[in-house]
């Protein structure tokens, strides 16, 4: 057989075990949180039917789902002339939907929706889990941007209380306070922006105006005015908009201030006055000491969300948002279990680990899996090396001994690529002493320590 | 939209929360043996490049992969003519390799040879990883089968040295005693198989030897003899071979008969008994107590083991090999990197999985996440048993709180049905003397347990 050249496709990775160790970190540190907060880990497959997947993330999405192809005589039943219109097509999205049933899994929400509509009546609801399972995309990749990621979500569903929202912001404050990472959660909610909308007689322009107050820091407010007249605002609308516009102060301040303006004008901005409210009390009562702020221009997922809207971004490094989420009424609508509020926030794992690496937060022993390395002296030493290691291995220490006598430099070399901190040399002295020598490598120092206390030592 | 009715594909399944409880109780398990043991996590990508897993498996494996449609036009540059003639074939294989690059990893060996070659220059030999991710395989689904499922594999590449064998010996029995199976470890060499092929003459014909000496316990030396007969065994090496399928006795004595038997007449022979003794006098030396039986009648991997063999039995459950490996001497030729001997074991999570819930041998607390409901009361209430519940999460237990304030009985049967052993009170009374009520849902019994020690109440 020829000799390949070993590649990987574009857009994957290979996790080697200093990175799997940074990741384990984190991941680990995510999930305790979690569990803590009393969620309950799931998986589902990667693998789902397309039908499954198809429509739900807009026409781009659909473009770049992963299918794959079905097994044996994927053309079985297809016409001749099915498939030479295909080949004359840009792009055979129905050929391709006909001989692929299934497709790989673009995010975790939609199989979390699926899994609870398939499992509605084993399910106790409230039902909370966190779920850390990678997502693929036909996505051009790009610098941090990759086919193959992993989401880390956590999510409540079937309960419409606010205590959640709480509850989530609390974990955002732990998960990055033990990764050491300085944050700022911001926070809207979508009957706000529906409110303002609504007051200022545009409720159908929602969209527009959100992303006109996104705006207003980079493009100033003339910029953003004439845009909003460009759109379709009357000039009394935009009048009415400009002290939204203008808000200043603390989160209670600008509450206040949107309180006063949508008045009795919509009951559905009031709610959701009420609601950012009752969330901010609770933080308020609890101490949550995590800066959380109100920012009207925050239009993440506004296409699903209906209540509260989140997103955490770092405050000592240039990155997006690493973490986002919200509310959504209707997520299991499409598989027939109406009415079914949920709430969850999402981590976004790559970009957490690149903050991570970037501001050199991970622990050293992170990635570093080994403590020591028995020199291997052979023969008789061996094996009373080996006898000593199995010892010090059952008392939980990771450790190794170098497979053959090979000269002191080699097995040096091997404990310092290795970053292994200890090396442990066990001669015929030692074996007849009982009592190994141990070099710590990073400050050269020798010690001798009896053989029943090694364990010990080398978990220092 | 139309409503779908939810369901996955076949052969692939959901992990609830229970099943994911007791998966990672397996998992973890597994992964602190192979840590301390030295081994490092790595991962590869789902996909792979479907030439590098083409033709790695036989035939059979290949019909297996499961295929990725390339995204886009994935019909670009394919004729017409290409396209008809697939259409006419009952398996369009070579159409499917020609609009699909990617192939879902079928296996984790074939990546792992694919990683070690591609980051030959990075890695420090002897390489020791172990590696859990699923793998997938279009095999038709039926009990205990799966599509995709999860691989447990732990092996060390570029070391010839036999202690490796060992250490692989000492973690079967590690993994297998902390989780409370009884297992035998059943040991074969590919070598003595050769060996004895060549010293009755028939070097062509190990593995026909090799599986009648498997069959012998089912259809007794009569059928066997005759099928070797058929298979083109002349009488006088059939004659030979008797004494070796009549071998008994413990393994030293198995070892002793087989020197005899093979003597001078196969250096390779040899070469697989000396390598076998040498195993059994590390494990003796090491006072290993796992059972090690030597089985000439194990012949899984003859195509790429080249050493060693291993298989694992579960002693008090009936089920198939549940762990098995063995040494290879060529697994990175193929990509380019020859002489490279590695060994490794993969333990097979699914039958592992089965044999533990068989055999009752799960902890009660794995996949019980949650240690306490704090029940809701509403109001002031609430806002007290929240803040609490804050401070005991903090404190590292995992609890909850109901959330709203719903009748007693729909609290009480959310913590029965999710399996939480406590209830936490905090009414007004517990307030004034912060105090919480602690009710045992087991026993019923309920404590008056200080604000400042309910954590550690509930750590117990």
């Amino acid at each position: 057989m020829a000799i390949q050249r070993p590649s990987i496709p574009k857009g994957t990775r290979d996790f080697s075990p200093v990175e799997m160790g940074r990741r384990e970190y984190l991941f680990d540190t995510i999930k305790s949180v979690f569990r803590r907060y009393g969620f309950a880990p799931l998986e589902t497959p990667s693998m789902e039917n397309l039908s499954t997947l198809l429509g739900k993330y807009g026409e781009e999405g659909d473009k770049l789902l992963f299918k794959v192809l079905n097994s044996g005589n994927f053309l079985k039943g297809v016409e001749s002339e099915e498939i030479l219109a295909a080949s004359e097509s840009d792009n055979p999205v129905v050929l391709g939907n006909r001989i692929c049933e299934k497709g790989l899994r673009y995010d975790l929400t939609v199989p979390f929706a699926r899994y609870v509509v398939q499992h509605q009546n084993e399910l106790v609801f409230p039902f909370k889990r966190y779920q850390i399972q990678p997502v693929w995309r036909a996505d051009r990749p790009q610098k941090g941007r990759y086919r193959e990621f992993y989401q880390c979500d956590v999510d409540v569903v079937g309960s419409k209380a606010l205590i959640h929202e709480a509850e989530l912001i609390q974990i955002v404050q732990e998960v990055f306070g033990a990764l050491g990472i300085r944050v700022v959660l911001k926070i809207n909610n979508r009957k706000i922006l529906y409110g303002i909308s609504e007051t200022i007689g545009h409720a159908d322009k929602m969209m527009e105006i959100t992303m006109a107050i996104d705006k207003l820091d980079k493009i100033g407010i003339e910029a953003v005015n004439e845009e909003l007249a460009e759109r379709g605002l009357s000039a009394e609308a935009i009048g009415k908009l400009k002290p939204i516009l203008e808000l200043s102060g603390d989160n209670r301040e600008k509450l206040g201030a949107i309180t006063e303006i949508i008045g009795e004008r919509s009951e559905t901005g009031r709610l959701g006055i009420q609601e950012v409210t009752t969330i901010l009390d609770y933080l308020d009562a609890l101490d949550v000491t995590l800066p959380v702020e109100l920012d009207l221009s925050l239009a993440r997922g506004l296409n699903y969300y209906t209540g509260a809207i989140f997103e955490v971004k770092a405050l000592d490094f240039p990155m997006g948002s690493i973490c986002g989420g919200g509310r959504y009424d209707n997520l299991t609508g499409i598989f027939g279990l109406p009415d079914t509020s949920g709430v969850g926030i999402s981590f976004g794992a790559d970009r957490i680990y690149d903050v991570l690496l970037g501001l050199d937060l991970f622990p050293a022993e992170a990635g570093r899996n080994v403590r020591a390395l028995f020199v291997n002296f052979g023969g008789r030493e061996e094996i009373g090396a080996f006898k000593l290691l199995s010892d010090v291995r059952r008392a939980g220490v990771a450790a190794e001994i170098y497979p053959e006598a090979a000269k002191m430099k080699k097995q040096f070399d091997y404990a310092e690529k290795r970053g292994i901190p200890y090396m442990v040399f066990v001669g015929e002295t030692e074996i007849e002493t009982q009592t190994a020598t141990i070099k710590n490598l990073a400050t050269g120092e020798q010690s001798s320590v009896a053989f029943d206390r090694v364990a010990d030592h080398l978990k220092r």
